[in-house]
C-alpha cells in the first residue's frame, strides 16, 4: 500500500514538521482573544500546524498517513512546539520571523504534497490541489479550532496564491522532465518568495493586524458600555 | 482498489460538481459579513461546495477520491465558481435560483453517495448516512470555514430531512430490486421536491434571512455605543 | 483490508457509541446559545459524539470505517441520542451524570483507538496520538459545528491530559506484555478517574460554566446599551 516509487526524505519532512510546529506555537502564543489559550492549547496548535499538512495530504491521497508511521513526526512536532513557546517572548514582536517561517513552511508542504501526488499518478490539476490543501490546510484547521476568521478566505490571496504558484511551477517542471527534487526546491523558493514579497510590499501580516483591530473593537463594546454620562 | 462494479457516469458527476460550484459562488457573493470575502474566497467557496460532497463521500467509503483522479472535476468546479461570480449580480435577488440549484445539488450528492455506498456493499443504514453526509457535508464545511452558524444544525431539518428522505427512498427501491439509475433519479426528485416545498410553504431561505438579521444586530451593538447622552 | 488480528468486541464498541450518543444529546439539550438548536440538531450532536471517535480513529488509521460496516452503530447512536433528549429534563441539572458519562466515553474511545493502532503495527507515540484524537475528536467536532470555543483548546487540559494519560498507560502495559483487553480496561479507568478528579477537585465542568458566563456577558452587551442616561 505504501508506494516505493517516491519517498520524501525523512529529514526534509521532519524539517517541515518542525518549522511548522515552531511557527504554530509562535502564532498561538501571540494570540490575544476573548479567552487565552492555556499552555497545552498553544502546544496543540503547534503540533496541529506541524502535522496538519501531512495528514491532509495523505487523507486526500488515500494512503497510510506517513506522519503516523514513525515516532519521529510527533516527537519533532511536540519538541518544536515547546521550543516555539519558549522562544515566544523573544520573537514575539519579530513578526518577520513568523512570516519567514510561515512562507517556507507553506512552500515545503506545497512541494511535498504536489510531488507525492504526482508520484502516485494523479493528473496535474489535482496534484496542484493536493499541494495547496497541504500548504494551507494546517492554517485553516488552526483558525477553525481557535475560532478565528479563516485567514485563507479573507486575506488569503497571499497564502493560497503563493502555494498555488509554487505547486504549478513544480507540475510544469515535472512535465518538462526536470527532476522532482529540483522541482520541489524551486517550488519552495517560488512560494516563499511570493508570500514574503506580498507581505513586504502589500501589507505587513494583514490577518493578524485585522484580527487585533477586531478584537480591540470587540472588547470596547464588551466592557465600557456602563460608563456614566459625562455630567 | 477502485471497484469496477459501479461507476457514476462522469457527465452526471460533473453536473453535480458544476451546479454545486455555481450555487456556492452565488451564496458566497451574497454574503455580507463583518469582513467581505475577496474574489478568491468566493471562488474557493464555490470549489468547496462543488467538490466537498464527493470528497466526503469517498473519505467515508475509504476509496481513492474520485474527484482527484481526473483533471475535469477541479476544472469544472473552478469554471462553475467563476460563472457563479459573474452571474451573481444578475441572480443576486433571484433567491429562487439559489434555492432550486441547492435542492438539485443536495439530491444529486445524496443519490451518488448512497448508491456508491450500496455498490461497495455497505448495509442500508450506513448507506443512507453516507448519502446524507455527502449531500449536506459541503454546506457544513462552507459554514464552518465562513464562520457562520452551521445551517444544518439550526434550520437544517429542511436540508437533512430532504436528503435523508431521498436517500431512504433510494435504499428501499434498491432493496425492492429497482435499477440503481432509476432509484438515483427518484432520489434526486424526492430530495429536491421536499427541499423546494419546504422553502415555498414554510420559510423562504430561512437561514439566510436569520443570518442577515443577526449581522445587522451585531453591527448595531458594535458601532453606536459612543453616542453622547441626549442632553 | 480488515485485519483479523484485532477486533474490538461489537458490544464494547456499541456501548461507547451509545454512551457517547446519550452524553452528546444531554450536552446539546443544555445548550443555550444565540440560536436554539432544533430537535434534529440535538439528535445530530448526539450521533456525532457517538460516531465521531470511531470515524476519526479509522480515518487516521486509513482502514475501512468500522462504524459504517454494520447497521448497528448508527441505530445505537440515534437511539441513544433520542434517549438522551428524553432524559434531558430529568438529568439537566445533574451535571454529575454528564461529567461521569463523558469521562467513561473519553476513556473508551481512547482505549479503542490506541489498541487498534497498536494492533495495526503503529509505533507507540502515534498510537497514543490516535487514541487521544479518537477520545477528544468528537467533542472538537461538536464545538466547531455548534460554534462554541473548542473546549479542548481552552480548558482542555482535563480532557486531553486524561485521555493522554490513559493511552500512555495502555501503551506501556502493552509494551510490558500485558494483554490488550486488560490494558484497555486500565486505560479506561485511568482516563475516567483523572477526568472526574479534575472536575471534582479543580473546577466543576469549567467549560460549561465559562460558556454560560460568556453567553450572558454577550447578551448583556447585545441588549441594554440603549439605556438612557440616569438623569
Amino acid at each position: 500500500m505504501t508506494e516505493p516509487l517516491f519517498v520524501i526524505p525523512l529529514w526534509a519532512d521532519l524539517t517541515a514538521v518542525g518549522l511548522g510546529g515552531i511557527q504554530g506555537a509562535l502564532f498561538a502564543s501571540g494570540f490575544r482573544g476573548q479567552r487565552r489559550l492555556d499552555l497545552l492549547g498553544v502546544a496543540l496548535i503547534g503540533i496541529l500546524i506541524g502535522m496538519g499538512g501531512g495528514l491532509i495530504r495523505d487523507l486526500l491521497l488515500n494512503v497510510p498517513l506517513t506522519t503516523l508511521q514513525s515516532n519521529w513526526y510527533l516527537i519533532t512536532a511536540t519538541g518544536a512546539a515547546l521550543l516555539g513557546m519558549l522562544l515566544a517572548n523573544v520573537f514575539q514582536r519579530l513578526n518577520r520571523v513568523i512570516v519567514g517561517l510561515d512562507a517556507v513552511v507553506i512552500g515545503m508542504f506545497g512541494a511535498f504534497g504536489t510531488s507525492k501526488a504526482l508520484a502516485l499518478g494523479l493528473p496535474a490539476v489535482p496534484a496542484v490541489f493536493v499541494g495547496v490543501c497541504a500548504a494551507v490546510g494546517g492554517s485553516v484547521l488552526r483558525d477553525v479550532i481557535m475560532g478565528l476568521p479563516v485567514a485563507v478566505m479573507h486575506v488569503g490571496s497571499l497564502y493560497a496564491v503563493a502555494a498555488g504558484a509554487g505547486c504549478v511551477t513544480l507540475v510544469i517542471l515535472d512535465a518538462v522532465g526536470v527532476d522532482l527534487v529540483i522541482g520541489a526546491i524551486v517550488c519552495i523558493a517560488v512560494a516563499a518568495v511570493i508570500r514574503i514579497l506580498a507581505v513586504v510590499f502589500d501589507l505587513s501580516l494583514p490577518e493578524q493586524r485585522l484580527l487585533h483591530r477586531r478584537k480591540v473593537a470587540g472588547e470596547t463594546t464588551a466592557i465600557p458600555v456602563v460608563r456614566p454620562p459625562a455630567d
